[in-house]
């Protein structure tokens, strides 16, 4: 049987360094003064680099998938949100009115949901995707999230995700997540990939107080603990998450069909790292969107070697900093295209 | 005779503090934790104190004006490009082939080109408005950029814009910029207006070596030092620039009108602390897009308290900081109106 997760690694190529280099090349060559786009300039090589053409396609139309999954560890006192929050917020995904729906409303970009392990059912809507790999994880301060099946299902269904949105004209993917407690397996999953002490990397998610804090770096460090050397399949079997899982697969899937994938804050970065760690080629294509208020972001951007294009304070997730990131990318790729050179003036 | 700039200045109000509580309150009640959005929070409630109304009105369409004028200081060697770059550069921003170009086009702003003090006779386009003061300023090394006449007519030419723009339905603006050697008198008026060293505020530009640098810095110290304790009009006039004395009445005209003006980077921050030591209540109405690379644009943004949306490491001007910012401004607007609130959900 074909695994789209499987067959997204086998197609990875490394990124286009001569078309990095064009991109380079011409940049030099614009009616500006040299290296005065900053970021931009290096972005517009990255994009160059991902399509292995310069100038680089447009990086539009955009994509931006939310996978939504439940998470077992609430039951260990991790979040003050009721875990029925995950599924209410996929409805207002479906209606276009979580804050995620508004900011791609401005930049352009359309939003599908994902549902990837919600622990309800949830009534079928046409922006909502039905890939339930199963009703929420276990909870990680004492069992495994999922088992090594599920997890594989829930690799398969974001690579799967992101092909199908490619073949539907995406050429920029966007990463967004809902689930009610998923900071608590990010900052594990990002502890354990990235070695770092688990209370470096435990942040106050959508905002607890001191002694939930304390219960959460506890809970992150039990269970960063049993997953100390073994491979990252393993360690996101253990501690992850199904939409951790999926937007795996799915950074893995944007980057085989080669379009950048921007990522969003601290639970897609411990996809990222995942990704990473499974299929290292993936790296290139991703952009970091913005560095989340989250310690765990941090942690992860630098294993990444990733540099956020904004820095805005937020700390909601849904994908909220990717879409903001989103102009930022397009606008690097046709300043490659539409600029004067200064042989034009 | 009626003056666009001291009609502005008549007209400004203080912006609305319980319009911006208003949208806090409201941002506390949306589907989503409370502070979760950070600086779009911050801003969301800045866009309702603006406007004196919570929700605020949609930060769009919106219009970026680039103000052009040359300068005489170019005769003291603080720049490499020749000065007829300035009117070549016009020329792209009316054949829409300038990096703002695109820039604007993807986020979807009109720019036009205002030529205040081009030192050169331009071609009629429709995209340019002739609005020319002079042609370049004076020598700020060793004489006076302007008059005062000079002076009160380029303000009166950006506030008559800002006015124009807004009655054209803008209900956002975007200041730019394009004038060969005009980090010189912005340095100078930051480090006048602002009191610092001008070796502190003195930056690169578009890229000098150390010996055209140690050069710009003794012609800054040289202008700076000739005003001090003078009023701002006369700071302005003596040591400033026809776009930066324009940008000024800009920022005014789009306060007075009650819309946000977004600043764009050094040349634009020297500007808007003039406009705030002539007429202290249009802060309120500024927006700091982004961090420029210059050093004079961190003195100038510290001065006036604002915190920049964006930090690229950008150095171009054009407005291309403050058109990439945009969308953050429009989507903090919008998060207002379009995000159900917890009770909806």
């Amino acid at each position: 049987m074909s695994s789209p997760f499987a067959d997204a690694v086998a197609r990875l190529v490394p990124v286009d360094d001569t078309a990095a280099g064009a991109a380079r090349e011409r940049h030099a060559r614009l009616a500006k003064p040299v290296g005065s786009l900053g970021r931009l300039e290096e972005l517009g090589a990255q994009l160059a680099a991902i399509a292995g053409t310069c100038p680089p396609p447009p990086a539009e139309p955009a994509a931006l998938a939310v996978f939504a999954g439940d998470h077992g560890v609430v039951r260990s006192g991790v979040t003050p949100w009721p875990q029925d929050v995950t599924a209410a917020m996929v409805g207002a995904f479906a209606s276009g009115t979580a804050s995620v729906s508004a900011i791609a409303r401005q930049v352009g970009s359309r939003i599908v949901c994902v549902d990837v392990g919600v622990a309800a059912d949830l009534p079928p809507h046409e922006a909502v995707l039905p890939r339930k790999v199963r009703r929420g994880t276990g909870d990680i301060a004492v069992e495994p999230a999922m088992t090594a099946a599920e997890t594989t299902e829930a690799l398969d269904v974001g690579a799967a995700v992101a092909a199908e949105l490619v073949d539907a004209g995406a050429r920029c993917l966007l990463t967004g997540d809902m689930g009610i407690g998923n900071t608590t397996p990010s900052a594990a999953v990002i502890a354990a990939i990235c070695r770092r002490q688990p209370s470096t990397v435990t942040g106050r998610g959508t905002g607890i107080d001191d002694a939930s804090l304390a219960r959460k770096v506890h809970v992150v460090a039990r269970a960063a603990g049993r997953v100390t050397g073994r491979p990252p399949l393993e360690v996101l079997a253990e501690i992850g998450g199904l939409e951790i899982a999926a937007l795996a697969g799915f950074c893995v899937g944007g980057a085989a069909a080669r379009v950048p994938v921007i990522v969003d804050g601290v639970i897609a970065l411990a996809a990222a790292c995942v990704a990473d760690a499974l299929a290292p080629l993936c790296r290139g294509y991703l952009i970091a969107g913005h560095r989340s208020a989250e310690p765990g972001a941090t942690a992860a951007l630098e294993h990444l070697g990733l540099h956020p294009l904004l820095d805005l304070d937020l700390r909601l997730g849904e994908g909220t900093g990717a879409a903001l990131a989103l102009p930022i990318v397009q606008s690097a790729s046709r300043i490659l295209t539409e600029v004067a050179t200064l042989d034009d003036l």
